[in-house]
């Protein structure tokens, strides 16, 4: 299968048609000005963990949509319980019966949640925590990790374009990882610290992956329990993927709110945020909403989504493809002599090059994996899904050696 | 068909659980709490104009879900286009071809818009015009109209808890139809205007409706242009429903920016902005996204039911069902010998009754009719669909019918 000098013809007459009528042809995290030349911007299909763009290139897919999808694209249970719902009802004037049954199921699933409230975007269920925590404090502060990413309203938009000082006014900035840092933030906060968001791990866009210390999380929860500030997860990258609840539970840490989103409903449209019985009360007087927060076709997906999770044992799944893909670009990378760090969970794993500031041996690898049929990212960590087996694994491992062998041809060893 | 009485047993049963895993039991615009007793909280059915709740209660649907359902629930069309694009991809790494084909065709239908982009909710949407005005002209003031739904985000949110008096820093109110207001705010603006957010009429919830002065609205338009800020429409209500293109093109008033959502995909959950060639550079800084912004099914309803609504002149035919209604119920209460006021398009009409401040009146009428088989808002403008037959208008005047006369009985005439 050689898939250098893949067509992009369909691709190119779609990005000029684009131009003309999407400022840029295309914006956000999907944007391939985010990418290397190379990466087709549009997409035809997709089925299990294979996708296929416009020009009919196939490649395994090592991003699955930036996380949502978890269980692999199209999962005949998940789409099986989204088109029975369909057929009775979606967006109606009241939410379904299923809603109650989804947030019953987070309740049972994830050990801090008391409670679950729905809705379509991360960026929603960010803002819905910080919210609800401001209202239950009756403080303002929020403490954010520095480069770290919670969604793109004004308040946490990684682009100040368009924003006002007084979107971000409340926020004060600490290193993840470093302790010393959140307390320092926390007395710049004073008595009007509201709550202190944090990721699972460290997953900043660019940059190698960092796994909690432990210390860290126990810390910034004591610190929470000591200040009355509500410490909030941000869950949506995470959620699902590391566990079948929530992603510190193995640390024995909970969180007193959690924002969830991508992989909840394996591609279907939704947020949750999940809270403790202590900030219930609160959860119910900020008005938050939206037209199809209520629509039934994405819980009822979400529902199936977590049983198939359960009953395939997932994150076991995903954790024996990440670990075999791991120790496959190890060993790829020894045999040419480059030298590389693999960073975060197997199954959200991002691989960067040493001495690559400008992530160029990192371009030339993704381009070059593209070409020979694996979809990965540079500058982004990639997503594992349930839907990679060891052939899939294999197929990607073929696609990295070459490109290991490119970077090694461009760049010499090191 | 007798409906006095209904049984709520299942629907009971539902709320017990959702108050132990959801706080209040239900949040938002579809809280029951925000409707008198007697309404249903949880559905089981949608067709066309037909609604079930989950007691098997039938009831022709006059709010269409607050908005979104424009062609019928369930229209065969819009299914059918969502169903082969589901079959594809929906979520993938990047759009598929739809997205270009419904930017061409908003370009194509709305007078002002020289480009789209698209986002999920409708707050996405307002909250990202005002984005782009910003970005775009360097200032930070927004004018909006006293007692506008732009949103539920912290800056637009009706209610305050959790929000911080920075989130609003930058709003300055005026009166809608108040051209000497709007000049007065843009004064108090200075040299930092950079928008004017407006609806396309007056729909605040609680309150009769307000069709727009035509001096308001070129005035409105002549500010801007005289101060180089942005005119915003707020179409996520009315898109759709009051013309195939925009709901001021009538007046001969084109807005620089407009935000959309509800009923562009026939309940499918999308938002989009569009905009004017002066905006297209600005559009592209601010970083917005999400992780659902580029599925493909709702994009494929949404060129779907902008094709059903052109083909089957969905507007007229909303317009002929919204004035049969309109006759009907302005003769029931003259025959009652009760003074109602029938506000705002036939196709998104609003009924209150006179010296009602409490809403007393419309909640016994709004419940009488429920009972008797037509599901109306006391203090929402209501939204007719294409699916609206003179058979069902005939239905539902039935039931108003015994409305009025319950009104009657209960608060005498006048």
């Amino acid at each position: 299968m050689s898939l250098i000098g893949r067509l992009r013809t369909n691709d190119d007459a779609l990005r000029k048609r684009a131009t003309a009528v999407i400022p840029g042809g295309m914006y956000g995290h999907q944007h391939t000005a985010l990418l290397p030349p190379g990466f087709p911007q549009f997409f035809e299909r997709a089925d299990g963990c294979r996708i296929w763009d416009v020009d009919g290139n196939e490649y395994v897919d090592l991003l699955c949509s930036f996380g949502p999808i978890v269980a692999g694209h199209r999962h005949p249970k998940v789409e099986e319980a989204a088109a029975a719902q369909l057929a009775r009802g979606d967006c109606q004037n009241g939410p379904s019966p299923v809603m109650v049954e989804l947030a019953e199921l987070l309740v049972e699933r994830i050990a801090h949640a008391d409670w679950a409230m729905f809705a379509k975007n991360g960026t929603d269920a960010t803002t819905m925590c910080v919210t609800i925590a401001r209202a239950a404090t009756g403080r303002r502060k929020v403490l954010v990790a520095r480069g770290a990413y919670h969604g793109a309203a004004p308040w946490c938009s990684p682009r100040r374009d368009g924003t006002t000082l007084e979107d971000r006014a409340h926020l004060i900035k600490y290193r993840y990882n470093d302790l010393a840092s959140v307390e320092e933030a926390a007395d710049r906060a004073g008595d009007d610290l509201a709550a202190v968001l944090v990721s699972p791990f460290r997953h900043d866009a660019g940059f190698d992956q960092e796994l909690p210390d432990p210390g860290f999380a126990r810390g910034v929860r004591q610190l929470c329990d000591r200040t009355g500030a509500a410490l909030i997860l941000d869950e949506v990258r995470t959620g699902f993927r590391l566990n079948h609840g929530g992603s510190w539970e193995w640390l024995g840490v909970e969180p007193d709110l959690a924002a969830w989103s991508k992989a909840l409903a394996n591609g279907y449209p939704i947020a949750a945020v999940t809270g403790t019985d202590s900030l219930r009360e609160a959860a119910t007087r900020p008005f938050v909403t939206g037209s199809f927060w209520f629509s039934a076709v994405p819980m009822a997906a979400a529902v199936a989504n977590l049983d198939v999770l359960r009953d395939e044992d997932g994150v076991a799944r995903m954790e024996r493809a990440g670990a075999r893909l791991r120790q496959g670009l190890a060993d790829q990378a020894s045999t040419y002599g480059l030298s590389i760090n693999q960073t975060g969970p197997v199954q959200m794993p991002y691989l960067s090059f040493a001495a690559d500031e400008d992530h160029e041996r990192g371009s030339v690898f993704s381009v070059t994996a593209l070409e020979h049929g694996a979809y990965l990212h540079p500058g982004h960590n990639w997503f594992l899904c349930t839907a990679h087996g060891d052939e899939d694994i294999d197929r990607v491992l073929t696609a990295t050696d070459a490109a290991f062998a490119q970077v090694r041809r461009q760049f010499g060893d090191g």
